[in-house]
């Protein structure tokens, strides 16, 4: 990729790798090729589109890429944001290009990799089928309505397999060296140049809750020294910590979305390819966009998904029952058998991992046919209903041991066993597992590439198709030459695990975090552990994202999303749960033997009160937005709101002046 | 005031009446009568100055006015609101004045007669000190500093008495004819322009809340046919639907504020007249206008209000208890005798009225030295600090007899007697004087108007000042004719009350609200009462405002402010007095004798919780704003943006225009 692209001489870089099914029609092949590289006005995407050496039975890969022009137009009508001269975030024009170009950096370089990628992927994702594109050339069944993304439907479809854009290898060398093997603070900036804000907010994000953390670690220690006098003080303080510093993330996150720029994002915006409707003017923007009215969404919503989920999530807490159940009778019939005792948890467990798979396409597909405008949107609402399973799974049989058995011991070994299991699988599959390859990397890498070589070379004969192979579309095609590096990059990225999202990501962070506080009086190590836990973890996910996985598209994001309420709650949920368990402790109570049970329910009551008024007090004095970034969003706001008076008030001129030029002529002449 | 305005024959309109000390020194009137008529860049007001004959004794009545220009120049300057030919509020500008006219409409009606008052009252409030205008002249103590406002400083010292637009009888009329005559719905839209935003949206409020009422009344009446079953169900229905139409009041009041033009009023608006800073230009705006850090404001309010008011809190629910203990102490010491044992809650009652008043006068003075910049936080930190030490007086007695004396027929009572004898008292002040005054009116009137023409037929001999007793700058004022009407007009309406603002009616409606849902497991009935006494107060409130009141100056608002929070807290607090009632009823607690204290008290945590759970969820699914309103503001801003966008890129253009003449220039040469 660092290849310097000459126009005229040589082939332009790859921005995207696109994979396609070997068993494609010639029609298909041709009419899908023809999209990608038509002209806008004829509903394609007007990029360039290569062909590499390859083995028929693959699948076709093709290189995509676009014009220096192409890149700067699109940036404009994707409302792009970069920094300007004076270091303001705002929209790209290409008439301004001048101001957004620094002392001495050349066109070129004013987009980023990633960015062009984006800007790759965005044109590809949004050719649209025209009212002529009844269905796919070849495949009948396979329908499409006008205003279709067309690539979403051959994803769907399997035609197109893969699609993926490249490392930049040694700007990925740099990044890691600033960020995984370094001890410092995280290259926050450079992740988001090379990752897109999604992933980088996700890092900041980890980071600082990682570094919130060492309070109630202190707490915890604190209060294994001193104990059970204390810990009354310790619990209220921690939930206390909870909630300030979940409200000084939204003042943080949005600090950062102003720097990116992402912070004027709305539910307005483009739609997502997906979107599904007719095509129409938009009346925000005017733009031909497809439209559906948003409260389709809200029935859909509210009468199919709610009680859907709701069903699953009863079904959840049904299936913890019937472990615990089954349990509770085996320890009364096999009293004596320790190992038969173990089985219905690991059926649990097992059953779990199953329906949660099951539960997440689920998930997937009642979002997407809730046909959400925009990405965030979707995310959002797909993120609710997986939490909500993963919330059932996860905790409700440790509110069960503590609300209903009420039996701290069992409480706290399930509590660490729980953190402790769960924290070694997250780091066996993401820390040891990279780690090992890294370390022991040397002999492993030098077999992987003689494996990888020599299958190469083996496959050499079958490989490279023959002209005759080719359908005449593709030997239209401009051809990578057999020694271009991007060949083999592409097919060792290819074999390479596809990053989809920061879900899992933030789902450990929540469950983490929920472990953490939600039970913090009877287990207050786990703060430590959780620590522990994350400072490799950033590590880690830094490494696995570098060297393990494809690299993932940029993706635009204002905050975290549904996981900043995902996090309030479970903030909430803390001071009902540490004040139940302060009242349930059998130390304090044994310190006030005078006061009945009545008396210790109210004193919860009274406390998890006070508390939660503490907790909205906070909320409604924190302010979300810093306040040099509310003066500067008034200000751009005053700005253009005086841009447009005085744009109406040109054009009122302009009218008068016509006005009078009509009579100034009826008069003369 | 319905005289048209022959500009050069006869004298402008009076938009707004001032009323001067009579022992003013010569040359403070003359500096502040030439800062009123003085030029803007002399610091001046460009306002027009009348006389009228007066007695010299009862101070100088000013009536001020201004020139047309003026009114359209300020009206683009203060960025006013006005509906465009297309029907869409947006800030008025004189170079599209066109666009603002209705077929057939003379420029001079494009401002209603409030917006010209408003307009004056603002030029007059916004004469700010120069730097060379170290103190008032004539008095060396009253200092002043550089951009105070002067009207404020001069209002503060006395020298200015008074200051008020006079009504519109004949528009007064109209109104009233469509409102309180009428029993129909409020002529809302006509309340607007005649009283401005603040008073209309009070009246929405107000006529949107009772109708929401009717669901409370009927529940509670089916409560007392079929009784304690169904007690619970009614009550959890109760508080749900309070939190439902709080929530719906919040999009209802943005889609008026949108329709109003108010909705993008921020923190960041044009300072209030009382603002104290240093003069600067704003960071937004690039006006100058005084500038103080934010800080300094929230410095103040959590190191100093916030104890404060903490402290009188604290007093005033020691007053209460102390009230409490003296009727104890006196039932064990006197049994006997009833009477005195009512002595603690009148001398409580008297004593609750007299700090009261001290007390706003406290919260007032601290809420302005805090130095908000706008007028909306004003308000909003006042209400605040009002309405905490309201609630602490109007229900702590409540509380207390309801969780610690926990004595069901006393709180029913007590709450019986607050609630009627609370009702009463308003409407005496309000309705029954009122409505006597009209009923009555015939004679009253006629006695009223002899009295009023008989007073000033007697003192018409010292009222008129001879012109040796004038200053000489009086003396060059234009002078009203003495068969002027607006003359007695402006006496007339000098004499009566001032409506300070919505304050009060908001605190009554509060204070019923929490009578109304804090208790209504205990007095069901209360909602009708409520209900009962607000269908008569929209008459009562619309009277007053239009007969016994000073016509106050219109008010822009975009919400109620910190009433809606106010509201909102009690709908929270609502949910766990109801609940704690549930429990404790006798009634339910002999339907389960099985059930114990301890279960009682869960149930009431399990079931409060579980509301709360459901209001948390109304609050997060129902949006603020209508969907509409959202898509218009997201349509507004994206002009703006797309008009700022090409604003700039007309200047690159115009740069890159002359950059290439000169290089042609060059060549050319």
């Amino acid at each position: 990729m660092s290849d310097e692209f000459d126009e005229g001489t040589s082939l332009p870089p790859t921005y995207l790798v696109l994979k396609v099914a070997s068993d494609i029609k010639e029609n298909t092949l041709t009419w899908l090729i023809d999209k990608i590289r038509g002209k806008r006005r004829d509903g394609g995407a007007e990029l360039i589109v290569m062909r590499q050496p390859c083995d028929p039975e693959d699948g076709w890969m093709l290189h995509l890429s676009a014009s220096k022009i192409k890149f700067l137009e699109t940036a404009e009508e994707m409302e792009l944001m970069k920094e300007d001269k004076a270091g303001v975030m705002r929209e790209f024009t290409v008439s301004q290009l001048e101001e957004f170009l620094p002392e001495g950096m050349h066109v070129d370089d004013l987009l980023t990799l990633a960015e062009k990628q984006t800007i790759v992927r965005h044109e590809l994702e949004n050719i649209r089928a025209l009212a002529e594109d009844a269905h796919i050339p070849g495949y009948p069944t396979y329908t499409l309505y006008e205003g279709q993304s067309i690539f979403q439907v051959c994803v769907k479809f399997n035609i197109i397999l893969n699609v993926y854009p490249l490392h930049d290898q040694e700007a990925l060398k740099k990044l890691g060296k600033k960020w995984y093997m370094s001890f410092g603070d995280q290259p926050i900036e450079e992740i988001r140049l090379y990752f897109g804000e999604a992933i980088a907010l996700y890092f900041t994000f980890l980071g600082y809750y990682t570094a919130t953390l060492v309070v109630p670690v202190l707490l915890g220690l604190l209060q294994l020294i001193v104990y059970s006098d204390t810990m009354s003080f310790f619990c209220v303080f921690n939930v206390v910590w909870v909630t300030l510093v979940l409200e000084i993330w939204k003042k943080k996150s949005n600090e950062l979305a102003f720097k990116w720029g992402t912070i004027s994002m709305t539910s307005m915006d483009e739609p997502r390819p997906n979107f599904r409707g007719s095509m129409g003017y938009d009346a925000i923007s005017g733009k031909l966009q497809p439209q559906s009215p948003r409260y389709f969404t809200y029935i859909k919503m509210y009468c199919v998904s709610v009680p859907v989920v709701f069903l699953c999530l009863v079904g959840g807490f049904f299936m913890m029952l019937a472990s615990f159940w089954a349990e509770d009778y085996l320890k009364q019939s096999h009293a004596s058998d320790e190992y038969i005792i173990l089985v219905p948890s690991i059926i649990y467990s097992i059953l779990v991992f199953v329906v949660n798979a099951y539960y997440r396409r689920l998930a997937t597909f009642l979002t997407e046919w809730e046909n959400h405008r925009t990405q965030s949107q979707f995310d959002r609402h797909r993120v609710t209903k997986l939490v909500l399973f993963e919330f059932v799974n996860n905790f409700m049989s440790l509110f069960y041991i503590a609300f209903i058995i009420r039996d701290m011991e069992m409480l706290r070994s399930q509590l660490q066993t729980m953190l402790i299991i769960f924290q070694l699988i997250s780091h066996m599959q993401e820390a040891l597992l990279p780690f090992t390859i890294k370390y022991y990397g040397a002999k492993f890498a030098s077999w992987r590439k003689s494996f990888f070589s020599s299958s190469r070379e083996k496959n050499k004969f079958y490989r490279i198709a023959t002209d005759e192979q080719l359908f005449p579309v593709l030997r239209s095609l401009p051809y990578l030459p057999i020694d271009d590096t991007r060949i083999e990059e592409a097919s060792k990225e290819g074999d390479m695990e596809d990053y989809t999202d920061t879900y899992d990501d933030y789902l450990e962070l929540f469950i983490q975090f929920g472990y953490v506080f939600l039970f913090s009086p009877v287990y207050p190590v786990a703060a430590f552990w959780a620590l522990f836990n994350n400072v490799v973890e950033i590590r880690a996910d830094a490494f696995k994202l570098c060297k393990i996985f494809q690299r993932p598209m940029s993706k635009r994001v204002k905050d975290i999303g549904a996981w900043q309420r995902c996090f309030e709650i479970i903030g909430a949920m803390s001071i009902m749960t540490n004040c139940g368990l302060l009242c349930l402790s059998p130390e304090l109570k044994r310190s006030a033997p005078e006061m009945g049970q009545v008396e210790w329910v109210l004193l919860f009551v009274l406390l998890e009160h006070a508390l939660l008024g503490i907790r909205y007090l906070m909320h409604i004095t924190i302010s979300d937005k810093p306040e040099w970034v509310r003066v500067a969003l008034a200000r751009r706001n005053y700005e253009s709101k005086q841009a447009l008076k005085f744009e109406r008030s040109q054009k009122n001129r302009r009218l008068l002046t016509r006005k009078f030029k009509t009579i100034h002529g009826t008069h003369g002449h």
